[in-house]
């Protein structure tokens, strides 16, 4: 008995040794990610918590991109300085790096120069990035910290930008029970799981929906097949281009991690995962799904969910008698003051 | 030569095993926690980082008491809901489970109590402890987390303020230099370091800040010789008690990691440590310091900052279908609404 016990365990290693990764799937798994410069991700870290980096030193990157809850604020739109309600829904920070471009309307080539934006922006951070770079030189551990990472006495905000993006890279969740399952491991997605990613593919989602963050490696219409009825005043990237084809392009959000990210669109208009796939569908594929066809490409959609980032809570080095002084309730900067002292 | 290496090695090795604790200071060293429970622990982490605990969904526990930042928001009064100004300088939660009472003028006799009142401040996180119940009820993973802990299928507001003071208390920051060299380290401060804290103690300073916290044990008024000018218009006790003899009676802030938790005083007017000692030894011992005295003193109150808690970013469970959704650019519930619905 002892004997066959072995052999079926040994058969079972052996099988398990042989499953076969789905390289022929449209989705690949999250690769994890291996900092070559520790040093550079700890300061973005830094950087990243630090509410310093606005006018009224209560907003961080953090705050929108809250990596306790899916690196989203689970806000239709942000809330910005003196409480200003943003204009789009907050993106995911998570697996950002594999976008094609930054922000919803591609405006931004990468995740350094998307950095620079908020913190300028008058209606979020509200700063200035002259003002938050006299932050940080006033500070002796930040002007350490830079001059380890970028040999230089100077802090610039390409070294600013440029060690927040190096945090972000790092932002990437693998092994979600769908990337095990791509990698071989069939007892990872139910049946009933595995039918959702069927029709996700079937019915034409992974159409633009693909590659290993699902989603931001293209443009597309948003209403494609029916238009989408928003009160939202964005139309993508024709506002960056004035071009009428572009009106209602939007990149691909990434579906990873999907069941954190809600509530769903560039206007977060809808809170329930299984009403954005109906819509989606409907929009998108000129299709109308069963409540049963949702049911399945939403439990698909929540084994997207990967590890999250762990890392300790950043300590940030305190402010010195010559930091600028945070202003949160005076009024805010006029964009010509903004525009001057840039 | 190696023997009498070896020899002096096992001279500095007894000495310093004999170093002597200085058990006659008017000071003792921050004692580390050791968590008894760290499931409650953990959960009561969640609760502290958790924004849908506030109306907006974007207002937690460490968005005014921000473990990044010395337990506080280094402002001068805190931005609550609409970014409504708060009336008083947030304290900060480090070792704030030594403090007699909670809140400057002491109206929570603990951190559970304390826990409970910001919630549904309206001008803090505005919301209802009701309404917070509820968020928390609709949320599988909470509901587990909180019958692992209390052994029961509701969630109380008991249970949530617990939590929440169970996680405080392992706020603690031991091993500050200070109480190094309370433990028998001779080389933990300079010399002038030294002269700072003989300083403190020689003009009275240490009458109201001693005891672990070096404050947080007493209510005392400020002001007590020479009036205190400023615009806010707390009254400390008095608030709450009426009474004249009350009037700018306030707990005495701990001075621990004090370096951390500018700006000073309950209205936060002062940013430089230096001020915050000249102005103290003025109004409350009738003494103007030199320059020289004042640098000793802040010199000294530098070798507070202890170990800051250390601990990965807590991961939030997503909010469900079922989850009352955050309405940050709603009108703020009227005190109405707020009395009835508690």
């Amino acid at each position: 008995m002892r004997g066959i016990s072995l052999l079926i365990a040994g058969l079972c290693l052996s099988l398990d040794a042989w499953s076969v990764p789905r390289s022929d799937e449209p989705v690949s798994p999250i690769q994890p990610y291996t900092a070559t410069d520790s040093a550079k991700v700890e300061l973005g870290k830094q950087l990243f918590f630090d509410p310093r980096l606005s006018r009224s030193g209560f907003i961080s990157c953090n705050s929108c991109h809250n990596l306790s809850m899916g690196g989203s604020d689970n806000l239709p739109t942000s809330i910005g300085h003196h409480w200003q309600q943003g204009p789009i829904n907050s993106p995911t920070v998570l697996n950002s790096s594999l976008n094609l471009a930054q922000f919803w309307d591609g405006r931004a080539a990468d995740l350094k120069e998307q950095a620079a934006g908020p913190i300028a922006n008058p209606k979020e951070m509200a700063f200035t990035h002259i003002l938050a770079i006299d932050v940080l030189r006033s500070i002796p551990q930040y002007r350490e910290s830079f001059k380890r990472v970028y040999q230089s006495e100077e802090i610039t905000l390409d070294a600013v930008t440029d060690a927040i993006a190096e945090f972000e890279k790092t932002l990437v969740t693998p092994n979600s029970r769908f990337d095990l399952w791509l990698k071989g491991d069939d007892a990872a997605l139910s049946s009933a799981e595995l039918e959702g990613y069927q029709l996700f593919k079937s019915i034409g989602c992974v159409a633009c929906h693909n590659g290993p963050a699902m989603g931001g490696n293209s443009f597309q219409k948003m209403g494609l097949v029916e238009a989408y009825q928003t009160d939202n005043p964005a139309e993508g990237v024709a506002g960056l281009t004035g071009k009428d084809t572009d009106r209602f392009l939007f990149k691909v959000p990434t579906l990873r991690n999907v069941e954190l990210t809600y509530p769903y669109f560039h206007d977060g208009a809808y809170w329930e995962l299984e009403k954005a796939v109906d819509v989606m569908a409907r929009l998108q594929l000129g299709r109308q799904l069963s409540e049963g066809e949702i049911g399945s490409i939403t439990a698909f959609l929540k084994t997207l969910t990967g590890e999250q980032p762990a890392f300790a809570v950043p300590m940030l080095p305190p402010s010195t008698n010559d930091t600028p002084r945070p202003a949160p309730f005076e009024p805010a900067l006029v964009m010509e003051e903004v525009e001057t002292a840039e």
